[in-house]
């Protein structure tokens, strides 16, 4: 096991009906800027149960937040939160908005010219407004991380960042806001959980059992909970462990003291930077092709989650690694979820080019190891 | 899944080598108590690495807290702390030092008459010193937690409170500390740790197929590394993976939305507070046979740990739990721990009827049905 931190000081809040208690996680002397996206909130009612929360309260809204938030957006936010004097922020909304809103929370605070400089240059963060958070959709993990995603379209770029100022003071996750939720982005959020989860445990074993079993146990109760879900949208139980896997997928503690990869991500990103395709889609198009070419990094754990997730039975680990690979990409087709470029009209040979050229240029070098450069890059989005 | 709330504001320092952040971890500001046991941190040198970590602070010392720790024994460092003004707590040591750091960190701002009222009349803690530690020994998890056990000698007993104002701001885990541990207290550890791990899975099924998962991974990891330590007490990665396995045994990941039970640790508590056995030996000695008497309704997960973590084949759920309780005894014995009551030179009626007695006397109910009251207290202390 590698030497690890971890803090993680958000408060969790789960289950049915909690939304009613946002009164008692804010302060009341709060100057509020209630962020969201685009209205969903107000079709499923969760809008109207924030705000009756919030009677008596100080709340300014701000709506418009897009999925793979925009800095172009975030920037109109930070402008209004400093004219108006807002001292809390809250996200109501997905991943995305919530991304957004950490952005909107370290920028409010930052010193320098442009908040821009820290997705670009690594400048760390020092302060940041606080957050809470009624989380609506189980994918991104955003409500029990510190880390963000933000993109910026004059430049076509997605680009992260993470600050532990920028943890969530709370997340209330009410799994019956989900029951509206269109089939696709349950299928693309269960999709992004398996590839977190796949994130954080499918590199070289450094010695973690309690982790790997624990990573392999979310793997399986997604596996056996995606089919119910689609089946019952309406059940509570299904909704709720969705919502739990998808949180515990990106809150690091399947990880702690193992090796990550992110590499699927770092592809994945530049697929919805140039493409517009969802993030979701892009990891389940990205990561068969990723760990086919990685093969040899990752054998041992492949071989291990072939065996322990799928049941495969061979003793020929290479064999074994191979039946994970094509079962994952199964899985994801069983979602009705598409695993080709080409099924999403990209040209797989024209993106490779592109994602090569930016990665040269860059000097971009992704994977555990390290080694998946720029023609690397080439090859796995080739093959997609 | 049952609705819950979440919140651990502890800073996890884990690897080799990190008794030296210290000076990190605190501010060179403050007045710091340290707080530790016998003296075993002076024989394995712990005390000297916390001592040159902290070159420059004002360092006060307590020593001579005990396993079990005695109120008698905080209510004088509570004296200290109040006399000396200090305003920072740092234990050094094991579960039990830390428990009585916790006592005394929440009795130091106790408004009241006595703190004890805190164990006893329930009341609720408003305020405690900070507190961060050097946790030497894996099993109580303490050090991911709010809650402490403090025994009480003029009065023989031993009761527990919980308050999220002790939660450590720290925890430093260094595995290596733990190479220089007698056999004893590591077989301890890791009967504590399996226990904490059953009290938080084995109770009736409310749909939490993941948390499920994890304590089932963590059962399997322990029963994996268990004979490694046995074998090799100086190989760091066992005690790694021993150690983060207590840790995560009892911070509550693995239970979040699930029932917890308990009613082992109240029996066990009983068995040290009369006889000054072990808390894991009187949690060895328990367990089975509690598990025995309840099996009705504990039958479901019994059975589920009987073919997930020691791959029972049988399709009969009665007949699976009762597979399971007898693996769970014969791997404590494995490990060379005794599960009878005899073993310990304490007669099983005797002890039964002083439990009854006192039970009776307080309206004390146990588990997760509350099912277990005087009479069926004495019948499973009876059978042990």
């Amino acid at each position: 096991m590698l030497n690890f931190e971890f803090y993680c000081p958000t408060r969790v809040v789960f289950g049915k009906g909690t939304i009613s208690e946002l009164g008692r996680l804010i302060d009341r002397s709060k100057k509020i800027l209630m962020i969201y996206g685009g209205g969903s909130i107000k079709r499923n009612g969760v809008y109207d149960q924030v705000k009756k929360a919030l009677e008596g309260y100080d709340v300014m809204e701000f709506s418009g937040m897009e999925p793979n938030p925009k800095y172009e957006t975030c920037m109109k936010a930070i402008d209004l939160v400093k004219k108006e004097g807002r001292d809390f922020l809250l996200s109501v909304g997905g991943g995305s908005t919530l991304d957004g809103t950490k952005f909107i929370a370290a920028g409010a605070m930052y010193d320098g010219e442009d908040p821009y400089d820290i997705l670009t240059k690594g400048i760390r963060v020092k302060s940041a407004l606080p957050i809470g958070d009624v989380i609506t959709l189980p994918a991104t993990g955003s409500e029990m991380n510190c880390n963000a995603v933000i993109s910026r379209l004059s430049t076509n770029e997605k680009l992260a960042f993470d600050s532990e100022y920028v943890y969530p003071r709370f997340s209330i996750i009410d799994p019956t806001v989900t029951f509206s939720l269109p089939l696709k982005q349950t299928i693309n959020g269960i999709v992004d959980t398996f590839v977190h989860t796949m994130e954080l445990y499918c590199t070289y074993d450094v010695n973690t059992p309690l982790q790997d079993e624990w990573a392999l146990g979310l793997l399986r109760t997604l596996i056996e909970q995606a089919p119910l879900v689609l089946k019952n949208p309406q059940d509570y139980e299904t909704r709720a462990n969705i919502f739990w896997c998808a949180t515990c997928g990106l809150n690091y503690w399947i990880s702690l003291g193992a090796v990550q990869d992110w590499s699927t991500h770092g592809i994945g990103h530049e697929l919805t930077a140039f493409y517009g395709i969802d993030h979701g889609q892009s990891l389940a198009v990205v990561l068969p092709r990723l760990l086919k070419n990685r093969k040899k990094e990752k054998q041992v754990k492949l071989a291990k989650l072939a065996r322990q997730v799928f049941g495969v039975k061979t003793s020929d680990d290479s064999e074994a690694a191979d039946l994970a690979i094509e079962r994952i990409e199964q899985f994801f087709n069983s979602l009705g979820m598409k695993t080709k470029l080409s099924d999403y009209g990209i040209d797989a040979r024209e993106a490779a080019g592109k994602i090569r050229d930016r990665f040269a240029e860059r000097g971009t070098k992704l994977g555990e190891n390290q080694t998946i450069d720029a023609q690397v890059s080439y090859d796995i989005v080739a093959a997609c």
